[in-house]
């Protein structure tokens, strides 16, 4: 057994433990002065982080919770929807939908691809009762960022409501909701957020809360209208999940102190680092439009990317995750998002290299894929300047 | 402002030391083994909590998505259920049922009062289409227990399941999921298990899961079926709420060594001591039928329960819930629900005693309540040959 254990995968992420620590102290009454004006200042927080101007609600759920209160609360039984099916979360647009009785147009987009605007806009066209665009900003299955703000743009002049699950997006990368016309933003804790899982979160634009007058799905648990009532009195209409909240608050003053700009930059400067050092050893990227919060890549010829990852596991104590269904086997993902940084991804990295020649694989001496992420790190590094500013 | 804080509600209620700092552990991924082996232990650790041989769900979600669970799959649009209103939880069910288009009988209760088992047996007769009755073993908002014992027994012969929310009861008193023929028993982290709010938790009998073969409302999030095919494989379908779950683990270790007869030994002294100093101190009890959770009293005439409860808070730092909806103002509540063991209920009544003096009541000299408590405690106390039991 190894003796330290690194956590690289997309979610859950690791826990800082300065929030660690904050979620450990005695627990407050929900219903206390204390905890409302703690809820005040995550609802501030939530707000900035999202760009908007809408009420960020909070739910104790994982995010699936918020993709199935994104459908219930904005759609009518038989009302159709366009779902972007390119990978597994894609795919759960679609299956919310259908459990719901909607009739559901399933965009498929080939996995490791993006869809297509152009695609988008056809469907629209073709199909003129859509009343909602459900798409992810990042497909964590596949490691692909889909073009949310040209999606966006697009919806904007038809009744559609454009949805987007950035439960593996927000946080680390730029996603201003009001900005690019996003109508409904959802995401959860355990990415960039660095918290455990167990809360969820989700953003309604005025034109999403009008079509929310006219749904009639039944929704009790996740029904929003309620919570937005019961949260702009900083309350919540269930139970929340208080010490998930407690972490949150935290979280949202680290990364006020951190700057998003550079949070953001930090993202991409991993994501960047993590590309490098894989096409250095020889193995290619498998998201051709690949999303800052993770890198996918194709595992080599001959190496079943589960064993690697087993390898990767108890040998050198690194978890990372394989592929899911189409991908099963066949490749690997190194998450950075959240509570990483450079060291962070040296140590995938190394791991990486080692496990793949302990599988017969070392086009490259090792320490090549090391090599080449570093000199990126460098280049993109903060200069001392940018961080005084 | 008091230098140190007691939390007395019946939910969230405090979280012990060990409990939060085996939280506080970095996070493990929910889809490695080590997280299944700990899963399959809180599962099994569930089941004997339960009292059941059937599957215990876990869900991230506060208990009210249970409450929505053991409807949506169990009923069919348009069905009828009953359900027992006699608090703020009871006319949850009500609610849940409506959203969901059930047909609703709601059977009403005075506040304060149990519902009669004569009551249920009248309604099963006149509604034959009855397909569920639903109610609380413990109603907090009122501190009754509800003879859910007997109301299991009368649905027995029926095509009705019963439905017990224990959200404040499960792990205070015995609750023999199996034994007492309870078809559905849900439950939450934040009350007699010492968790913070955040995990939900299910159990269905046989007669039960057939129903929900039959079951046609749509659901997704909370669709049991597929949580329970993948529980049984220690897994969840949706992203657990790890760090609970990794504190469960050590609650229910911590359970088998108190052993669960002590542990409702120790609720049942906390009661009645409670009981008795609220009564010596010529407070008048609210509950007719009280749960060992929590015990609720009226306010002596003249007392507004909310300003007392405030005095408590600011003046005392004891945090103690006063009434809702009917009972606003009237009552306040003294939980002794999961953490609690005797100086709690010392601290509780010497500070409620010293609020009511500064409130104007005083029927008895200072340390009047504490005594009477103190007594019942010591005639109820563990007998060291027990202990060793």
């Amino acid at each position: 057994m190894p003796l330290k254990h690194y956590l690289l995968t997309p979610g859950p992420t690791p826990v800082p433990e300065r929030i660690a620590l904050a979620m450990a102290q005695p627990i407050p009454h929900h219903r206390a002065p204390a905890f409302e004006a703690l809820f005040a200042e995550v609802r501030e927080g939530l707000k900035w982080l999202y760009g908007t101007k809408e009420d960020v609600l909070t739910f104790a759920s994982s995010g699936t919770g918020a993709m199935e209160g994104a459908i219930v609360n904005f759609q009518r039984a038989g009302d159709e929807i366009l779902t972007v099916n390119g990978g597994k979360f894609g795919e759960r647009w679609g299956k919310i939908g259908k459990a719901y009785g909607l009739k559901v147009h399933e965009l498929k987009v080939e996995w490791g691809k993006a869809v297509e605007p152009a695609a988008i806009e056809q469907a629209l066209k073709e199909h003129p009762g859509i009343r909602g665009v459900y798409l992810q900003a990042s497909e964590s299955s596949t490691g692909v960022a889909h073009p949310v703000r040209e999606v966006a743009a697009l919806t904007r002049g038809s009744q559609a409501i454009c949805v987007v699950d950035a439960v593996s997006a927000l946080g680390a990368m730029p996603l201003p909701m009001d900005e690019w016309g996003i109508d409904v933003l959802i995401t959860g804790s355990q990415k960039a957020l660095m918290l455990p899982p167990g809360l969820a979160f989700a953003a309604a634009s005025e034109k999403a809360w009008k079509l929310s007058a006219e749904a009639t799905l039944p929704r009790f648990y996740f029904d929003w209208r309620r919570e937005r009532e019961m949260q702009r009195k900083n309350q919540t209409a269930w139970t929340p999940a208080i010490s998930l909240v407690v972490g949150l608050a935290e979280v949202i003053r680290w990364l006020r102190e951190e700057g998003l700009d550079r949070v953001y930059a930090r993202h991409e400067r991993l994501a960047k680092a993590s590309r490098a050092a894989m096409e250095a050893i020889g193995c290619r990227l498998y998201a051709e439009r690949p999303v800052v919060s993770l890198t996918t890549v194709w595992s080599p010829e001959g190496v079943d990317s589960d064993k690697l990852v087993k390898t990767l596991k108890t040998k050198y104590g690194v978890t990372l995750v394989g592929g899911q269904d189409a991908a099963k086997g066949k490749i690997f993902r190194i998450a950075h998002l959240g509570y990483f940084d450079d060291l962070d991804i040296v140590i995938a990295v190394a791991a990486i290299e080692r496990a793949l020649a302990d599988h017969g694989y070392r086009a490259q001496p090792l320490g090549t894929g090391v090599g080449a992420a570093m000199r990126v790190m460098q280049e993109l590094a903060e200069k001392p300047a940018e961080k005084a500013a």
